[in-house]
């Protein structure tokens, strides 16, 4: 049987268990990457690995997220990183020299080889036939460190292209065409493999735009094979040496195909405020625009850009619509001013930003209060403009630039026809993509051989292993659906503690119960006790990360959410569900032990342990966890595993499968 | 006997008064502008003052503070502008056009001509000819109304320089060579007259580049003649009809006159954290440097960056330091960007910024902890740059740019031995300032008709006319020295409350007492006790608007602050002078009457007010307060008795002089 191309690069870097949908599979991972706000734990928690340099191909850092650097706190996490970088042999990426996603894809990105990085958009390399995965800050630390990455194998889904993209429609509604049909719940567990006609007639950048956003549909990841498209691009970024041919077999089985005709397609917009609420732009035609913004990971590339430059020329935006742009990147900013564009758009009358994720995570232009802004972006949901009741779209750059000229939203079709001299400016790669690399520090180029600790960046902290009893207080006890909001909020005035476990933990359950952090650290231990699906929501390692800083021993729920039930092995917290009687008759205060043996019953596969409350009444509460998982928790977490496993086996953990 | 330039401009518009040094004058203003941070309150006021229009020549609205628009309310904010400008007839200047003093530079600022800005750094246009003055936002609304602006009449000081630059010698260093001999308070109740072969050496910009920092020598305001060069600068901004020739009589009388060679000076840099602790570069040279930032007000223009970019062209910056340029105009970034520079910088590895204000007022770029950062900027008080304990130089671009290549303070001109390649690049105008101005709307293109005020926007309260009594607790009593920073904090999380003056008083005196505001709102009435010199520091006027909305009608203070008192005045809160024993014998809480009937007292010009405390014990309190003054506190303030007056004369107040 043929192998889809998803299983030919996981085959090739398989260490351990088998490509069997749903299955567990650990495999090598050759490149990573991080940015700011998520990097800093990363390398924290590789420091504590005690390692001497990173174990990958290759380790980028780049800052990207809080370029503004509104708080100095900003600023020592980009010289923290730096030094890092330097001290362990990554290259650094300096604050405005772009967004992690297109820096990598310009100068990185490789057919055939896995990347691991700490943002949900990372697969935005598919398009360069790269699997790429978005992953949690440890699990990047212990891939730099030689370690597998861990994943359940995901379902392989063809998405089949037919046609050619007509006139004004672009790869950005070719994904919001799959939202629309498939919704943010379409993707989960499954990679999405572009193959056909039409792929072959999209360019790298206009992939990436696709594979970028496929994290919208909840996918794994998302990728497109390689051809003279591919070695093209490789060869106007001076990488042509990079270039590997990869398809999926002819026979090659998916769980399933989806066909999209490419010449069916027009202009499509995203309406407030999900990404799968797309409808044809001339349906929401006529509404007021007060906010333009082209740029980000997804439609933030020079020949994102371009388009709108071309329809700005000569011309001049609304008087009451601002428009700001904001490059994915230098190259595409250095670019565009080479090439007089930047003057040009400037004149039109857009705000020409750094190249910076910005906006896009409610950093900086955020909306007027009851306002409409239409988006390059990749998300809209509520708030994260930073405003609450915000009215966001999202759309391709033409439709942007569109609307922007008018003042309202148009198709650009129409405007065209209203215009009459507007041509649609369809797609264009520069001859040479010709950027200074100035921002980007290779190792041999380093700055620093240590890190540099501000006094706002403290330490990785590490668990303890496992003993035979837990015996403490039941700290809280909460409702259902507690969200990692509740647990750690992401609040501006509270990111910037992310680098600083001691300090963030402050602010742990504060929605809950503004006194519980103060509690848990004035006690000896302690438990949670939670009703259902406890810990949805965002996949932040912190939720789990500040509990155990705070002494939290175990969190007793009638049910976990799936992610973070996985950081709470990670972080050495036990996760035992108890059935609702058991939790109805837990009060806050209660005192709880496991009477079990817990270090000898998580490493024997025990599921069953006996809760005693007040000494007074028992309950049995159930551990449902992996090999895998018991032996992390039994270790006191997944970085004291890890590094207890490196300190073994000499440096690196798992022995490279191939190449 | 002859006049100075100042003397002619203020003659030609003196409407109250004469010309004495120390006497207080009326004069008509021709122009006004404001920036976003203190324009929403003038607008506001402007309002209350239910005017139709402008009665001035020109008024501008510029948005450069807050421009990268972290919070919606940063955004209302320039929407409630926009729609103010457009009501009432000014121009207004969007969001990423550049710096309200670099703009009005370019588009508006005359020779003769009288400027009042509720900025500091108004004067800047002195170097065009233009008589121009930083004033509180009460001043701007109320001379937009046609009211005049009264001041005390500076002593005119002739600043001559002789000789030429030499190379790598700048306008800078004129400025930071002035405030290292006469220091930061070297100018108060001063205009500096810039006259002499030295001063007719030096371009436009260059002259700007001075009068803009006159600020910090705290001078009213500074300026220089017209002649060819102005003409010229003019014609390059398409303005050539706007000249006019304007110089001191020969035999005019100075107050003082200062004498300096040009020829005498090299590239200077202002040490942490005091823009008067100047010294040589060559004395720091070797001081490693995190951090450099080329723009700002004072060295923002195409001028003052172009040099920079010419020494970067073909390099790159040091790995170690990061440099951000921010162009002070939109004009400037265009220019630069359609003649390649704005890609040479980035090569180079520049973060290339929005035209704002930002960095300089600690809004982005905030340097890291224990790190040093130089800028092109005029200030750098301690903190000012958004992290305590921070290492800010200030210098030429020059000296900026050296720095950045080489990672470490070094004098330009050993960098060029150094490098044997670099050649001083001097100071060049383009041949035309041919940027768009499709930023700048002009009231003919106004979009709006009607304020647009989203929640966070108030309205500006107005006081009660001075009733016969004065009778409530003592709500607050303070020690020696409280400023305005304690009165009402200007950190970010309370300066977006700036257009609400209800949210805002809610911290009022919070650093003192956060129960304050609370048991002022309880409370019907009451007064505040002090010690000496209250109200000192910045000259914010919500300091006195937020106790006159929490309904304080009085405070009993051993001394004022000058510009604090006069604030108290025209938010109609009587200032009263107590001695030492009755401060001492005050306590919180107590229950003060003024015996003495305050409205007949205050007219009739009496200064002795009976105090009785507890109904037990009286004491002298006395009103230190000029006819002018107490018409304003009798009125219940500047606003309403400017109201008043505005609606007995029909519109527009003062009539003009002159033209």
């Amino acid at each position: 049987m043929g192998q889809t191309l998803t299983e030919k690069i996981l085959d090739d870097h398989l260490v351990e268990g088998e490509l069997e949908p749903g299955e567990e599979i650990g495999i090598e991972i050759d490149q990573v990457l991080t940015q700011d706000t998520t990097g800093t734990m990363v390398w924290l928690q590789f420091e504590a690995l005690e390692l001497d340099e990173i174990q990958t191909e290759l380790a980028a850092q780049y800052c990207d997220h809080q370029t503004y650097q509104f708080d100095f706190k900003n600023t020592d996490d980009h010289r923290f990183l730096r030094s890092a970088a330097g001290t362990y042999g990554a290259h650094f990426s300096r604050p405005g020299n772009g967004i992690c996603h297109n820096v990598h894809k310009e100068n990185f990105a490789a057919p055939g080889k896995t990347l691991l990085g700490s943002d949900s958009h990372t697969p935005t390399p598919g398009g360069l036939g790269e699997l790429a995965i978005g992953a949690g800050g440890l699990d990047i630390s212990v891939a730099m460190g030689g370690g597998a990455y861990y994943v359940e194998m995901p379902e392989v889904v063809n998405i089949r292209l037919e046609g050619e993209l007509p006139e004004w429609a672009t790869a950005k509604d070719v994904i919001l065409h799959l939202l629309r049909e498939l919704s943010v719940k379409g993707g989960v567990g499954k990679v999405f493999e572009y193959t056909g006609p039409g792929a072959d007639s999209l360019t790298v950048p206009e992939r990436t735009t696709i594979t970028n956003m496929g994290t919208e549909l909840g996918a794994t990841s998302s990728i497109f094979g390689t051809d003279e498209k591919t070695k093209d691009y490789l060869a106007r970024q001076d990488r042509e040496d990079e270039y590997v041919e990869l398809s999926p077999d002819e026979d090659a089985e998916y769980a399933d195909q989806i066909t999209v005709d490419l010449s069916d397609l027009e202009p499509l917009i995203a309406k407030p405020s999900m990404p799968d609420n797309v409808v044809p732009v001339s349906e929401v035609a006529g509404e007021s625009v007060d906010q333009v913004i082209v740029g980000s990971c997804t439609n933030g590339g020079y020949e994102d850009i371009l388009p709108a430059a071309k329809m700005l020329e000569d011309r001049e935006i609304n008087k009451k619509t601002e428009m700001i742009v904001a490059p994915g990147s230098k190259q595409a900013s250095e670019i565009l001013a080479r090439q007089g564009w930047t003057a040009e758009m400037m004149a039109a009358g857009v705000n020409f930003s750094e190249a910076t994720c910005g906006a896009c995570i409610g950093i900086g232009h955020v909306p007027a209060s009851d306002s409409v802004s239409l988006r390059t972006f990749n998300r809209n949901f509520e708030g994260r403009s930073g405003i609450e009741d915000d009215s966001v779209y999202l759309c391709s750059p033409e439709v942007a630039a569109a609307a922007a000229l008018k003042g309202e939203i148009v198709d650009p079709r129409d405007l065209a026809d209203e215009l009459g001299d507007m041509e649609a400016p369809g797609i264009e790669l520069p001859d040479q993509y010709d950027g200074s690399k100035a921002d980007l520090i290779s190792p041999d180029e380093a700055v620093d051989d240590e890190l540099i600790k501000g006094p706002n960046i403290g330490n990785a902290p590490i668990g303890e292993p496992l003993g035979a009893g837990i015996h403490g207080e039941a700290l809280l006890k909460m409702e259902d659906n507690i969200t990692t909001d509740h647990i750690i909020p992401a609040t501006s005035d509270i990111l910037k503690f992310r680098s600083n476990i001691e300090k963030l933990s402050e602010f742990t359950l504060s929605r809950v119960d503004d006194t519980f952090a103060q509690r848990a650290m004035d006690s000896d231990g302690g438990v949670l006790v939670a009703g259902e699906n406890y810990g949805q929501g965002s996949s932040r390692e912190h939720a789990a990360m500040c509990p155990q800083f705070l002494g939290i021993d175990a969190v007793l729920a009638q049910s976990f959410a799936r992610i973070h039930k996985a950081n709470l092995f990670n972080f050495g917290i036990l996760p035992l569900a108890i059935d609702e009687e058991t939790y109805e008759k837990i009060e806050q205060g209660d005192d709880i032990e496991v009477v079990t043996d817990v270090s000898e019953a998580v490493d024997a596969g025990e599921t069953e342990f006996t809760v005693r409350v007040n000494d007074d009444w028992e309950a049995t509460a159930t551990l449902n966890a992996s090999e895998r998982e018991r032996r992390i928790l039994s270790a006191g977490g997944k970085l004291r595993l890890t590094k207890e496993q490196y300190a073994d086996e000499g440096r690196g953990g798992a022995t490279p499968a191939d190449d």
